[in-house]
């Protein structure tokens, strides 16, 4: 059973636009806090993860599907979980939603890389936390 | 054939993060320079089509799949075509690359909503000039 | 005694660039995020004021000093505070700081306008709920 | 006499919020392209002083005023000059513009410092440059 983190904030100002609503691409930005969120009650910070074993998730592939629009000040919940994870790979998949309605489903495929951008296998310590969950 | 459209600008430092290459959601941002100079392309501004027609080409799905990192002050080239077009649903797909390799690919898929946030027809004026190409 | 509130998050791996710090341009949005946290505490959300009375708190002037950078999923703390309010125009002043340092301080000017742009009177109600701070 | 350096390209649907117009942080990432285009025409990129000499140019300070609101799509131009120049600090001054109307003045302090945060002299080459200027 996947185990599912939920990030909380409330939206900015800065992330909407003329239409009255949130600019599509800042979905994205709050999928990345929903995964930080994640790594970090698996026992981590991505931050570590970059600066002590200077492994990289970049990111392959991201999609957004959007339901319904989100708007200035409203909450945003974030849930997210592992839909896929090996030693080369991490998929992350997100709900997103307001207090009452969803707003949007995304999905993020993550290869692990070193600092000179070639691919490279996710450390143990951090592997194991993540698949522990 | 399709018509394809070729936006052109340099990668900002702000767009960039600590991995040293743009941030994954900033992709979706030059999506939107790619269709607002397709658009321009075509005879008419889609900031007209808001304001003149009240109809908004609200964003359904967002798709990118990441070749290679884009760096800071490089030039990017967005290559934008329509891929699928009804009076209701509009489909844009975009090649993303540096002068040198192909950075990304991606596809927005847009549904045609009016000032009510209702689903609603693509005015035919706009609907002519995008279907011309 | 002038009336301040504290808001609190993580820095976003989006607002880093390639310098590996917060890019400057993201501490004017945590000021905002400030001070709307500012105005629930008076007891109204900012977007009331704009949905409800039309009237808009449009920026005229904005400054930061940076002090130290702050780096990616550390927590951050804005300090908001009123340092000049009439009906015309209201200043924001705010502290940033991490956990262990100051990080920036700043001040935002801003000016009453109504959807035609044009300067006019903040609604009594809602300059008493500031004034009350 | 100052050299003066003019930056041009349109306003992006991303830079927009809901009162409709430009979101005033994103004033700084145009100051940023400014900049960015004043070295070019210095003849170095800034991205060569970073990776090469291993110098950044740090902001410790940055000012806007805006006079009149930029909406989507419209032509902005940036002129940029340095008003203050040693081998420690750079200060950039800014003139945002539309076709019509001026929008915005700025200004940016640099500070020269090294991979380890700490000051340091700008580089000779670049230096020169700069002044020739």
């Amino acid at each position: 059973m996947a185990h599912i983190t939920e990030s909380r904030f409330r939206v900015r100002y800065a992330e909407t636009d003329q239409m009255g609503m949130v600019y599509y691409a800042n979905y994205f930005v709050w999928m990345e806090v929903g995964r930080s969120d994640f790594c970090r009650e698996c026992g981590f910070s991505y931050r570590e993860l970059e600066q002590e074993e200077k492994a990289f998730l970049t990111v392959a592939e991201a999609t957004c599907r959007y339901t319904a629009p989100a708007r200035y000040d409203e909450q945003v919940f974030v849930e997210t979980e592992i839909t896929r994870l090996n030693r080369r790979v991490v998929e992350f998949s997100y709900r997103i939603r307001s207090a009452s309605a969803p707003l949007a489903e995304g999905r993020t495929v993550h290869v692990v890389i070193g600092p000179d951008g070639k691919p490279r296998s996710m450390p143990d310590r951090y592997f194991e936390l993540l698949k522990a969950k």
